[in-house]
């Protein structure tokens, strides 16, 4: 990732202002604040304002609870609590907002999460960056076999090299084309006096998904909870757990016992049905299961037994 | 509005701790955070958080509009354009939390909003304080003859006596009776060492309406407007306009540049319909329109010369 | 519950008109639409208008999944792997709409669920009935000793009678000074033919909050479900769970495969956390495990082992 | 437009389905049930299920203003009443949903709506279908002079002729580089037997912007307004508007009456502030305003000027 000049004086500018406040502040989180941690070639996250930590959880949830609360005597075994049993107002009390730069496929997969407010940059109006991302070799993957929405082996020297070539090439020269028909480069020389320029909001078309977009992205810890749940697990594409890395990160940095309790509770935890805890206090009981037996089908069968690491009875 | 005296130690404690951010501050509201505005008789308003200021709308529209907006030259110059134009979510990027103490009846009204994030005080969980909301003489107004839904005079002296004497009879009688069946009174005294108490969450049904509930409420710039718009508008019902009334001076502390393009685009500005456009531009040329030819029902006839102050066109 | 003889004839009418349609049709559901079926002492739930049904879910799936799909070779092993995943969208191709009657104490619980569309009776512009909840016998009961939030053993005769007593009282007296100060009885009779009546929306401020109200709750399928897994457990207060037991039964007419799917991933289910995964293993392989050496604390470790049956590993 | 042997048969199939409802219907949207209107050069908008019509809303309007209501003699009336005092809650009683195919980069503008429920084919998991958007040539617009965000003049032969051209090889060998990368054509065949194919979430990010994706869209009568407000007003991009007008016509089909009080009060409707009414008062009156005394900048005196079409009062 390369930051152009403007970008690197805005950060310095925005990093050096400091103001007093009365609200409470998250030290560690004000370290990094505007600063752009890069993803992938030409992506970044900046985290560019926040809103509460740890304690306004609690402090909600005192007031939700009233002096009822008051016996569970640590902030971290209440919001332990919190989390263990679903509640969600009082995480909704914290609000982050981040500056992201992402391939526009990426901002499609994330978009669908509804409860954020979001500004994109837009190419209605102004011309995008020339920027695409072309993925490293070791994430050039071919389809899985067996996972219709997964990754399968890395692909070989000679093939990989091809797909490169392609993206490359394709992404380049439709950018060129797009320059083309706006009549315009990006540096806003004009291609050709005599001619029009066709109208950004057609022009746009013409550009690949691997193309950067930018965005401003705001949302509350809960939703953030639910995005990172989903995005930074390992069935997530990699490009968008390559975000969702960097945003733990940040949640680690906002609210550190909040974090520790979405680690244990939802990253590392896992789900178990009615039919699932039969066979498991079986189990317990040392009585003998199998898959046969068991009620379940096999996709679930296996699900069950790798969550808890029971490999030698996964069935074929 | 009486605050006890943990309540007010608490306020002191928050108001005294001051810290260095790297954040955008709105100095005015600093100035009256955390502080207890008071509203109706037992009632308050404070503000405990809050994320952004009229930069950061700024901020995002030009993330979106890209180089495209340097041409407007102004800041306020900007807020009103995306005002005027219904922009939205620019204005989302801003975050306010206040802690509002309020009757029940009114938070119910309150609540229909649901665009944003609620932590109530929880009468399952904890006994509700012994406050009841009692309105003043000149608020205890009769049922409006010719609006279903409005107020008409206020009663007079023996009625309105009459009136406040049930209010006041009714409220300290269930809820002395609330007491009496939780087996418990309010400073955590055992009413019959001899008996059990009812679950809070059963005694909390004996409460009447006006008794006084708390919660934290937290919502986006936006959402705060539309919140406004309505409940500060002369339609709304005294009570919940009381403490819109207060929430638009935190907005001017705030924002003060979207606060003056809210008050002219959405509070004190109207809506005219394509019919009513028609008659206007007919009024401008000086022609003659009156109801009967007008094409609009006497209701909406008399709203359109209200809204341009024409009170010798109205029709009875 | 009574139905007034406006509303049975109302309810016939409903019942009596029949159309073709070309959309998807849920037969069993089609059998009660409209038919209020009583709820606590003088509520109902009525179902009023549906769209959707088990296959229309299974059709988005298909249209996400494209070509992909087709592999999953039934419905109902698609619903099932949608549910355990997490997958929320193709469960909110589906819309339900309630008409219901509850007190308000429990509306003001019901309404916390934000994402709903409701249009609630509005006491603002007209009268409310005269129709309270008063509990049976065999829900009088008292708090609960070790959780706040709960109840505990039900109160004996005498207690009881006093409880039921008072809450008849003050909900009855309370009504009649309600329909006092609107100098107006429900039948529309005028009180005092001499006097002003107070304003509908302050008059209101008078009743208990036993009393009951009104509204349309419409939800998708999803949320539906977000609202059962919380209402219909047993942490529930009683009143509402009622609600959320007949919930369930039209929950099982409209879309029976997602019903079972339901019940067996999220009501009969459980979650385990990181921690309780590993403690689980080592149960399974016959290890020795006890609370001390856990890293749970005590209401984790009792929780985890509930979950289970292991009741002889409770910890005092 | 060209459907696929297999969506004819399946339209067919949907339409000859017919059954008994007690719901209620909307004669003229079941004639089009199902039915692919086409849109652009390869698009589509199908509604595939509704639930509720005009009187869905009267009826929830009734409940919400209890006997009250019944003084508005007509369900219009009530409906263009609920319109002008912006009622939202009443509206959302209506669901609608639709099947839309449409090209990336209108789908990107389109998701920005959040408050609907959305399944899109999924290219992590199949491959897109070789379709993408190319502009008639009445649509090639320039970019507009003054204007950022608008089209200017429509462009002339041979530079129209060089664009079209370049978007569809661009579009056409990106997409043949897409199938080379997945190592498998649209219709299934394989291209090299010896080689892996790309894995599908990585191959997708080398399409171009105008290809045609495809989703269930789901929301409610109100959202469906918001929506229409914007995107069927002429500000909005041709190709995104194109959509909005055949949804206008569903809508009309719907729920009449409300789209007569859309069309009226929304649509051809138009706002003025408080500055604004100062003026239209004074211009009422016959007294003389220009723009340097009107506390207006040229653009909003522009503005107001076009919306009451004082043309001759227009300032450069």
């Amino acid at each position: 990732m390369k930051l152009t000049k403007e970008q690197i004086l805005e950060i310095k500018d925005q990093q050096s202002r400091t103001s007093q406040t009365k609200r409470v502040t998250a030290p560690e989180l004000e370290k990094i604040l505007y600063e752009a941690v890069p993803v992938l070639d030409h992506g970044f996250i900046r985290v560019i304002d926040y809103m509460g930590d740890d304690t306004s959880i609690v402090q909600s949830a005192r007031v939700s609870y009233g002096k009822g609360t008051k016996k569970v005597s640590t902030d971290s075994g209440l919001i332990k609590y919190l989390m263990r049993h679903w509640h969600s107002t009082p995480f909704e009390m914290c609000e982050i907002k981040y500056h992201i730069k992402l391939p526009i496929f990426i901002a499609r997969q994330w978009i669908r999460h509804r409860t954020a407010n979001v500004n994109e940059y837009s190419a209605r109006y102004s011309i995008l960056d020339k920027e695409f991302y072309l993925p490293k070799n070791e994430h050039l993957a071919a389809q899985s076999k067996n996972n219709r929405q997964g990754r399968g082996e890395v692909l070989k020297g000679d093939q990989a090299k091809k797909v490169l070539n392609l993206l490359k090439q394709d992404a380049e020269r439709t950018y060129k084309n797009y320059e083309d028909m706006l009549n315009e480069r990006y540096d806003g020389s004009v291609v050709n006096e005599n001619e029009l320029g066709l109208a950004r909001e057609l022009a746009r078309m013409n550009l690949t998904l691997n193309t950067y977009t930018q965005w401003y992205w705001k949302t509350d810890l809960l939703n953030l909870m639910n995005f990172l749940r989903l995005r930074a697990d390992h069935h997530a594409q990699y490009e968008i757990r390559a975000y969702a890395d960097v945003m733990l990160d940040t949640l680690k940095k906002w609210t550190p016992i909040t974090y520790e309790a979405f680690m244990d509770y939802r990253v590392g935890g896992t789900e178990v049905s009615a039919k699932g805890k039969l066979i498991v206090q079986k189990l317990i009981k040392g009585e003998k299961v199998d898959m046969e037996n068991s009620g379940l089908s096999k996709r679930e069968w296996n699900e069950l037994m790798l969550a808890f690491e029971m490999h030698e009875k996964l069935v074929q």
